[in-house]
């Protein structure tokens, strides 16, 4: 059987014209003699209005019932589509989490996919029935519906691939496929045809919003190719795969940017064993995400400059708890707002000598300032003014020859 | 243990602040240590809603699909009133019908409920939960959603009061209970404090509609007392139970009128065995629902006036049946809109003598023609001109001392 694992998004079954043509879509893939499973995330705004009703019953809406609430979503989206397929004469129907099972593991409104049952889906399958699947859910040991955390619906369709041996998992949704950068920012960005998991693990986490980066992983460990298109226009999207699946002639694959950063330093802190981790832990106790992080040797020996970066929102809660924190001595903090990270990413920079290099001085022909670097192996990113990231972006996409012919 | 049903109707939950209400209402028999089983319809527009979508997809949505669309709306609710419960500090929980679960038999959109597993409901019971089941629906034996044709959620409750063996089943709605007749149309309209299942499906089947009259007939074959009252008021409601429960010094019991009712009248008919059935078998194939039926005695032995009454909506298709229908002869066809059944209801007529006299005489004085009668041994209905329907009503509801005091 050419099994594929077709998932759609919130914005791609939005309304009931979108739905008609996703089925339209599936079909398409039928005549080709594949046989789709399909995954389908709720209707665009239902979600977010059942989320709405549960705050205004709780606040501490118990999460065992937020699960049963804003499941029956995915539930809607699924049974239109297996429907609008069963109108255009092509035998489907919706196969709920419960039926199938898929089960999870883990606690509500975080749950993530444990197995997922063969037999019936396969049965139908054989039968030629395409089975509609909801995402971004399952049921628990104790048969209760659980919501699966980061990935949602994304994760549903990986997990899906891997249990089917699916060909492939294409993520339908409402941008074309992953750019090389931003293409709102940047005019001359680049539809990518095909990248690394790895790459798009960077691109993900860094900002590209296209697949939460636990989808990927999961992709990447079970070796599913995930081709992101979108369901609006008929166009080649973006496949991603392993390395030495494709032949790569580009040192970078993209550039990524962040919003929201804040820089925070500690001068003067005592440079003695464990300090860092001293500063550290009480932050990560309340969940401030850090994510650069420099230390500069000190000179003398007995004192060194701490810097790392955090979210600005994040800001006041962590000044309150580096000052409050009374295992640390320090001479000054200092806080900065607006500044943002800018990565180029690319799994051809370790084998190519000189990357940094040019980086740093295509910036610096623009007169921005790097204040925090921090690299990984594949790829690179620099801590900069946040008024300067478009001039940045800019000047890193046509230095590494990703501009748009 | 005792078991109490409460049911919830669409507009008992269909806002926030109603489903707060709700839970409130549910608390009240909880501090009185009933262990109240909760069955909760969809928010009032929500299962319309749906319906719009599904028309919208296709006008010959899939029935299998359509009852997993449309469940969904319980599915909401119910966990909104459990977590609302929740969050006042009382344990409950959302029960789906497949966790449950309640297995039905018969067609999608039209299934009827066949059992209902006890354990997990009682093991949850005795630890001191508050179960809110979804109504109107449940599973097949392969494990599909299926939707309760007639009765919806009240037919939910009544079969839980049965399985679970309740004290009572409580019908929350957005009426105060049963009255002797709308009191939409007649102000002095008296609200029932009880009153027999043989009157109720009278009253039911003859427009009043507080209750499906299949829910009031499995209450009766299952001797379940149901309690019918207001979500919105706190007041004493009506009491639906056996005859021999109650002391009944009310002759009639209450009054009821229909609306868009047709009169069918055959002049010269061959009054021949099997020619009435030669008339309605048509009429009964295209769903076309005859209710009063009179045949005049033939004076020569050789013709008849037959006359019945159908809806308003059905008329032209009744018109067209018996026009071509080949297999009767007759001499003219009187067709009549604009005429209204008009009905008493009441135990106590079979053992008090006069009561067709006295309907006849009040109906009389008032210059109001019958045209046709039909009676039951607890009820008797004419057939009058529209125009005369409250007229009739209100002579009939002082004759009868039924007016509010």
């Amino acid at each position: 059987m050419k099994i594929v694992v077709l998932k759609f998004g919130g914005t791609s079954v939005g309304s009931i014209e979108r739905i008609k043509n996703v089925a339209n879509i599936i079909n398409s893939y039928y005549k080709k003699k594949y046989k789709p499973i399909v995954v389908s995330s709720a209707m665009s705004g239902v979600t977010n209005d059942l989320i709405k009703k549960s705050k205004e019953i709780s606040e501490n809406f118990l999460p065992s019932e937020y699960d049963v609430l804003v499941s029956s979503g995915e539930q809607i989206a699924c049974s239109l589509i297996a429907a609008r397929l069963s109108h255009i004469g092509i035998r489907s129907r919706s196969w709920l989490s419960w039926q199938i099972p898929i089960i999870t593991k883990g606690n509500h409104k975080n749950a993530k996919i444990l197995s997922i049952y063969r037999k019936k889906i396969f049965d139908y399958l054989k039968k030629g029935g395409i089975p509609i699947i909801t995402g971004f859910q399952g049921i628990d040991v104790n048969e209760r519906i659980t919501t699966i955390g980061r990935g949602g619906s994304d994760a549903s369709a990986i997990m899906l691939a891997k249990f089917f041996k699916a060909e492939r998992c294409i993520i339908y949704t409402d941008v074309e496929g992953v750019y090389t950068t931003d293409p709102n920012k940047l005019k001359k960005a680049r539809k990518i045809k095909v990248i690394s998991y790895e790459e798009m693990l960077e691109m993900a986490s860094l900002g590209a919003k296209v697949m939460q980066p636990v989808s990927i992983q999961d992709a990447r460990l079970n070796r599913i190719n995930i081709e992101v298109k979108s369901s609006f226009k008929k166009k080649p999207g973006t496949l991603i795969t392993k390395r030495k699946n494709f032949k790569n002639n580009k040192i970078i694959a993209g550039i990524s940017s962040t919003q929201n950063d804040a820089k925070v330093t500690l001068v003067g802190v005592k440079d003695k064993p464990g300090v860092a981790a001293k500063i550290f832990k009480p932050l990560s106790k309340n969940s401030i995400n850090v994510d650069m992080v420099v230390q500069n040797v000190s000179a003398n020996g007995k004192e060194t400059d701490l810097t790392f970066t955090i979210k600005t929102d994040d800001l006041n809660r962590t000044k309150k708890i580096i000052e409050g924190n009374k295992e640390i001595k320090f001479r000054k903090l200092l806080l900065k707002r607006n500044v943002s990270k800018v990565s180029i990413i690319g799994v051809g920079m370790v084998t190519t000598p000189g990357v940094t290099f040019r980086m740093f001085q295509s910036l610096a022909k623009k007169n921005i300032n790097i204040q925090v670097i921090s690299t990984s192996e594949i790829k690179i990113s620099v801590l900069i003014d946040k008024k300067n990231t478009k001039k940045a972006i800019i000047a890193l996409h046509k230095e590494f020859k990703l501009d748009n012919q």
